[in-house]
């Protein structure tokens, strides 16, 4: 079993996984290259700073190589060399590029499950990182033919005390895999933000942004560098992807582009007619048929791969409740709904402002646990706020 | 002044402003060509059926028509013909359509303001509506040469009542940007969407799917007929975006298939060589170059483009500072951190909490105008919280 833990890399998901590990009791030792970094994961509850590597031998059950895809190899051949630990994992969200390295570089190989947990954000370092960023999301394992079985048996331990869900796939197909669902669409996220920096985009343009921009551009946030590296290590599979999404952009366009020249003025005929037929049209009506047939397909198949897309993890954690409360914009209303909710015993698990600077109100939702919703909504009516139960 | 509204169509959006506007005191009456639908939205208490409008001749100051872009012009038609109202909006998203359609069904251009609040959901219907829905939202007003300005006030007092910001633009400007800012973007997230349907895609490969790509394809899931109905009345604009992205996306493919050919070996040993060099790999380290200068040039204009959308979630407002401070996760404990700040005259624009549900500590990340950063952290320092300057 493994109780003792030594993560390599006090990032994002190193301090995430020692997070995680933490809450379940076991033992955690964290190191990074730069100490400061390790030291702000500690001071957060993740753990103990390790010592050196060289005057660590045998100081953990299991390694976890925290670090972009390109130093897992070498990391793994330094952490071997001072036999940290009896097994050793990495994170690194490509797989078959750290394993040729590793096996270049003359790693132990039956002591070293490939990993990959399926969590992220778009913020990076310790101070980001969350012991829940791992419920309920997979856990690839990728164990090479060399991989002993209970070193493999270990890491899936170690997925499930973090609360992920282990799948074991092989390197290659798990590379297919993610560029179908994480590196390709990282790009064309990147790719539809880029527009926005264009020449000739004024910044009122970026007035009309609603929600679902928003969206579709928030990971296009995360650092080029590293980004860089993951693309240049899965580069085939990501290759292959976006070339069929651009082929599927650019007839899409292309058939826009002839409606706009030739068959709008007939396609709006249509619509005119259609909707007088109709008398009184309604919000919710089919519009007529626009001849755009590669775009209605592409839609419907857009619906029908977002309807693949197993769990929702979009927004509230589900085991906590939203209340809302409108607030006056001015400095101690926030204070004052705290101070109210902290007097009555509850606490605000998270928080989401939305406002507008200027504005004379903005909307505060409050996430709490069911149990206290109640007592909120009494703490809050006794204060003043209007309440919607 | 606006007192009385006409609303027809009770979808998602006009459903939304009879809601907003009956919190504000006004009378709404809502139609439907679905009667059900109507009646549905006002047992939600957006307002009162509205009668036929062959017998609604003045039963309204304004009327808006909350219908699809295709059946705006008809729509308008029939209200004007029943003198249903003095002034007349619509909300439909592209705006050169309905308005040359209007124009040539003769309507009355004078007494119509083409207008375009920029906020919606996946969901359709009344059921998912919500007052709240505009509230700080940009509502794009579109005037012609004949609008009358007093017409153009009344539909900015209408948004502002619904709490949206009011922004004058022409139909022309306004369709290149919302092509750029929301149909583009909607095509391009349904594209990477259509990926996963294709065949030869296992359910297990969707196993993989993390936050990333439920963000980058939420919108996919909106229906067909609708956002056929919008790229359609948008076709020209559509298609320049669609194909800008189209190219960038298929240079960035070559560059990485060209990658995945040749240059990935010696890139490879390049990332071993600066690792081992670096002796221990921090997870926050930067890459080794990989020649990748298309996606990396990409990836840094994507970074300055979501920089770019204003407004809160989704990147801090770039006019804003944040102020990170480490907090004891127990009622009471936010109450005075905010009870400071306001005590020093410090407003905080807004809040993130990052921590684990039952992690002893937690980060809040503030944000405040830059000024008021040396005053808050004298005012933390002072409140004896751990202040890194």
């Amino acid at each position: 079993m493994v109780e003792r833990v030594l993560v390599i890399g006090a990032g994002l998901i190193g301090t995430s996984v020692a997070l995680a590990l933490r809450e379940r009791g076991h033992q955690v030792w964290l190191t990074d290259r730069d100490p400061a970094t390790a030291q702000l994961a500690c001071d957060l509850g993740a753990g103990l700073v390790a010592p050196d590597l060289r005057d660590a031998k045998g100081i953990a059950d299991v390694a976890v190589l925290a670090m972009p895809p390109d130093f897992v190899a070498a990391g793994l051949a330094i952490a071997q060399e001072c036999a940290v630990a009896d097994v050793y994992t990495d994170v690194a969200s490509v797989k078959a590029l750290p394993v040729s390295q590793a096996r270049a570089a003359g790693c132990d190989l039956g002591s070293y499950v490939p990993g990959h947990p399926l969590a992220g954000r778009e913020k990076q370092g310790p101070a980001a990182a969350r012991s829940d960023l791992f419920l309920g999301r997979t856990w690839a394992l990728c164990p090479l033919p060399e991989t002993a079985p209970s070193a493999v048996d270990t890491i899936a331990d170690l997925a499930l005390a973090c609360g992920a869900v282990p799948l074991r796939v092989d390197p290659r197909t798990h590379d297919e895999w993610v560029a179908l669902v994480s590196h390709a669409p990282h790009l064309v996220a990147v790719a539809v933000a880029a527009r926005l920096a264009g020449p000739g985009v004024p910044a009122r343009a970026l007035q009309l942004a609603g929600q679902g921009l928003r969206d579709v551009t928030r990971v296009a946030a995360g650092d080029p560098a590293l980004w860089t590296q993951i693309l240049a290590g899965n580069a085939g599979p990501v290759a292959a992807v976006l070339s069929a999404v651009a082929a599927d952009l650019d007839a899409a366009a292309r058939e826009l582009a002839q409606a706009a020249s030739g068959g709008l003025a007939s396609a709006a005929d249509a619509g005119l007619a259609s909707a007088a037929d109709a008398g009184l049209a309604s919000a919710t009506g089919a519009g007529p048929a626009s001849g755009l047939s590669a775009v209605t397909s592409l839609l419907g198949q857009g619906n029908a791969g977002v309807a693949r897309i197993p769990g929702k993890h979009g927004g509230t954690s589900p085991e906590l409740a939203v209340v809302q409360v409108v607030l006056a914009d001015q400095p101690g209303e926030l204070a004052r709904l705290f101070h109210t909710a902290g007097e009555a015993g509850i606490n605000i698990e998270d928080i989401r402002i939305e406002h507008s600077p200027g504005l004379p109100v903005g909307v505060a939702e409050l996430s709490v646990r069911p149990s206290a919703v109640a007592g909120l909504l009494d703490a809050m009516e006794a204060g003043g706020w209007p309440v919607r139960r």
